[in-house]
C-alpha cells in the first residue's frame, strides 16, 4: 500500500511511452548439468542489443519460493500486491472466457456432475462431457431466475461453466453479495452435493441464492443424466482495485490474445483492444494505437505454453519468434521498453515455478550495468538486482519521466 | 505472517527429504588484508561440489546491520521472522540446560550473589562459585514453595542457574503467569537486589510469585556467603509458535548435540533425536532416522565455538572435518540439502556478527549459478542473491516440491 501512496502522490504527466511485453513463463531450467536455459540457449540478437543498453535483473512474482499462477504474476507486473488483492478463482474463471464481471458480482466455477436417484455424487466430472453439451446444458441453466438478483451463466468447456451473481444495483446492506461461502462441491462421490452457507450476512445472501440456484437447476437438468446436477465452487467476488488511472495517472492498453489476460488488464483499468491473434497482430495494434496511450501491456502466451508442454526445442523458438518482432516494436521509439514474465515456466518441470524471472528494462534513463546478453545467469549480474516485481511498474513510471521527487 | 500463511495454504505432501545443515557461525572474515575468510581458506571439495551443482547465496538473519544471537539466527533458518518470535532470555536459558519449558512457564536466569548485613549487593556473581557450589545451592533451592504454582530450580555453572515459574493447569485469569516482570538485580553493587514489579494483572501473579521465591531464598541462604542471596532476570514466557508441521505439514527431527539448539528445535516442534556425541554420530543417526522423517535439522556447533576462540586455524580446521562428513549425507539422496550458519562468528571479532552468511541450497530443481566454490565471495554472485534467511524454508519447501500455486 506504501507504494501506491507514493505513486498516487508523485505521479506526473508527461509525453512518454512505455511499453510492457511480458513472455508468459519466461523463466527457464536447464536440463543438462551445467546446461542453459529455454532463454540462454535461444537466439536473439535483439533481446541482447536491449540488455546491453538497458538493465536488467530478476524479479520475484510474489516472495522467495511460491510459484505465482497467472493472476498474482501479472498483478505483480501491474504494480499490485499479489498478497494484498487476490483474485478469486471464479473470478478468474469469469475473465478467463471474457464475461465482464464488475463490482456487483460474486463469481463461482461450476462443474456438471452426475448424481444417482437418491442425490449421491457419482461422478464429479459428469465423465467428462463435450464441450458442445456443456454450451446446451448451460443454455438450459440460463432460465434459471433467482428473485432479487441477476444470475448469468456461460460455459468454459467440458463439465466447467461459470456462474456469476449480480447483486441489485439499489443501495442497502440485504442486496449486496458476499464470498465467505463454502464450495458445494463435496470433494469425494457417494455424497450429495453441500448446501451454500455464508460466513457473514452479505455471504449468507450469496448462500440463498446459491441454494435456490441449485434446486432449480436439479429440475431442469434432471432427465439430462449425466449431466444431471451441478457443484459450484470457488466464490470470489470483484475485487476493489486502484485503476492504473488512479494510481499513476497512466492512460493503458491491453493487447493480449487470451482472454484471462484481456480480463487481469480489465480488472486494474487498462482499456483491451482488439489485437489479433498472433504477436505480429498485436505489434501492429500497438503501432496503429500508439498515439492514443501512454501504457501499453503486451502478452505473448506461447514460452508459458511450451513450457507447461515440457517442450524446451519449441520455448526456444518461441523466444526467438519473439525476438524477431522486436526491431518493430523499438521502431516505435518507446521510452521505456520492458521484457519480462509473471513467473518461470521451465520445460524441465512441466509447470509454473517459484524460480526469479528474467527481467530487461531499457530506456535512455538507464544506468547500464554489465549484462550482454539476456538470460537467467547474466541477469544475475544486473543493475535491477533480484528485485520483487510489484516494484516494476515504479520503475518503469522513474524511467519514463512520470515520477516526481518524494520530499523536499 | 504472510509467508506463514502462504505455507499454511499451500504446503503439500510429498514424499521428499530436505536436510539442513547449519554450520553455527558459519560465515567469517579475512583477517590479512587481501587475505581470504575461515571458509575460503579451508579445503572444502565436497561443499564446492554441492555449491557448483546447487545455487548460493548470502543469508541476513534478521536485518542489516543486526548481529543475532543462536535464538534468533535459528529460527530464521526454521522459517520464522526473529523479530515476530522473540525468545526471551530466560526461555533460552532454561533450553540451554535441557529443561523441557512448556507453555504455561516464565522462565528467568538467576545469579547467586553475596550480601553485607544491611542487604546490600557486594559482589554481584558471588565470587564466581565453582559449578559444584552452583549446583549444591540449587539443591538447597529446591526446597523453595511458592503457593499456587511449581517452582524448578536448575543449576546453570558458576553463579549461574535457571528458575521456571509454572503456573497451575487450572483455567482462570489469576492463575495465569506474565512476563512483564522486572529484573531484580540492580546491575551494580551498594544496592539491595530490587523487588519484582509485574507490568499488568497476569505478570503481577509472577511477580508476586518471585518475591516470595526470593524472601525464601533469602532466607535458606543466610549462612551460605558468599552465594547468600540471588537477582533474577530475563523473564520469559514460553512463545507461542505454530509447529513446522502445523505450517508445511513436515515431519521435522533435530540432530545437535548441545541442549539449546534441541530445545529451539523443540520451540518449532521439532522432535529430538540421540544425535551422539559427534558430527559422524549425527550422521549416522541422520541415516538410521532418515526413514522416519521429512526435514533433517542438524547442527554443528565448532564453526562458532572456534569463532568465538578467535582462532582462525582451528575455525578452518573444523570447516574441513564439516566438509568430510558430507558425502555420507549425500549418499541417503536428500531432495534438498543446504548448508549455512545461523550468523557469522569471524575468529578476527571473536563474537557473532552481523556480516551475512553463505549458504547452499542443493536441488536436482535448483537454477544453477556461476557459483564454483563454497565462499562468502563466491556467494555474492548467487543465484540467491542476498535474502532474508527466514525465506530459506520457503524456498527448500519449493524445491523439494512441497508447495502448490499461490492463485489461479
Amino acid at each position: 500500500m506504501e507504494m501506491h501512496d507514493l505513486l498516487r502522490e508523485l505521479h506526473e504527466r508527461a509525453e512518454t511511452k512505455i511499453v510492457l511485453l511480458v513472455a508468459d513463463g519466461l523463466g527457464g531450467l536447464p536440463v543438462e548439468p551445467n546446461g542453459k536455459t529455454e532463454l540462454e540457449s535461444a537466439r536473439t540478437p535483439n533481446l541482447d542489443a536491449l540488455a546491453r543498453e538497458g538493465a536488467c535483473g530478476l524479479s520475484i512474482p510474489v516472495l522467495p519460493g511460491i510459484t505465482p499462477g497467472s493472476g498474482p504474476g501479472h498483478l505483480a507486473l501491474f504494480g499490485y500486491d499479489p498478497l494484498q488483492y487476490r483474485i478469486g478463482r471464479g473470478i478468474l474463471e469469469a475473465l478467463g472466457i471474457n464475461f465482464p464481471v464488475g463490482p456487483r458480482d460474486v463469481a463461482a466455477r461450476g462443474n456438471f456432475c452426475t448424481v444417482d436417484s437418491a442425490g449421491l455424487i457419482t461422478d464429479r466430472r459428469a465423465g467428462r462431457p463435450t464441450t458442445e453439451r456443456c454450451q446446451t446444458m448451460c443454455r438450459l441453466l440460463q432460465q434459471v431466475r433467482v428473485p432479487g438478483l441477476e444470475v448469468f451463466v456461460e460455459p468454459v468447456r467440458e463439465h466447467r461453466f461459470v456462474v456469476v451473481f449480480r447483486g441489485a444495483a439499489l443501495a442497502g446492506a440485504h442486496q449486496e453479495l458476499g464470498d465467505r461461502v463454502n464450495d458445494t462441491d463435496p470433494q469425494q462421490t457417494g455424497h450429495k452435493p453441500l448446501e451454500a452457507k455464508g460466513a457473514d450476512p452479505a455471504s449468507q445472501n450469496t448462500a440463498r441464492a446459491v441454494n435456490a440456484f441449485v434446486t432449480e437447476a436439479a429440475r431442469l437438468l434432471k432427465d439430462q443424466a449425466p449431466t444431471n446436477m451441478v457443484t459450484l465452487r470457488g466464490f470470489a467476488r470483484y475485487p476493489k482495485i486502484d485503476t492504473l488511472q488512479e494510481l499513476c495517472g497512466l492512460r493503458a492498453v491491453a493487447l493480449a490474445v487470451y482472454p484471462m489476460y484481456r480480463g487481469l488488464a480489465r480488472l486494474v483499468g487498462m482499456e483491451v483492444a482488439d489485437a489479433g491473434a498472433t504477436l505480429a497482430d498485436q505489434v501492429e495494434a500497438l503501432r496503429r494505437l500508439w498515439s492514443q496511450y501512454d501504457f501499453f501491456f503486451l502478452h505473448y502466451k506461447y514460452t508459458d505454453s511450451t513450457g507447461e508442454d515440457g517442450n524446451f526445442a519449441a520455448k526456444v523458438e518461441m523466444i526467438e519468434h519473439l525476438d524477431e518482432e522486436l526491431p518493430k516494436i523499438r521502431a516505435l521509439d518507446p521510452d521505456v521498453l520492458i521484457v519480462t514474465g509473471d513467473h518461470s515456466t521451465p520445460s524441465k518441470l512441466r509447470s509454473h515455478s517459484w524460480h526469479p524471472v528474467p527481467t530487461l528494462l531499457w530506456s535512455p534513463t538507464c544506468r547500464p550495468d554489465p549484462v550482454t546478453e539476456f538470460g537467467e545467469s547474466y541477469c544475475l549480474h544486473g543493475g535491477l538486482g533480484q528485485f520483487q516485481a510489484r516494484y516494476l511498474l515504479p520503475l518503469a513510471m522513474a524511467h519514463a519521466g512520470r515520477l516526481g521527487k518524494f520530499g523536499a
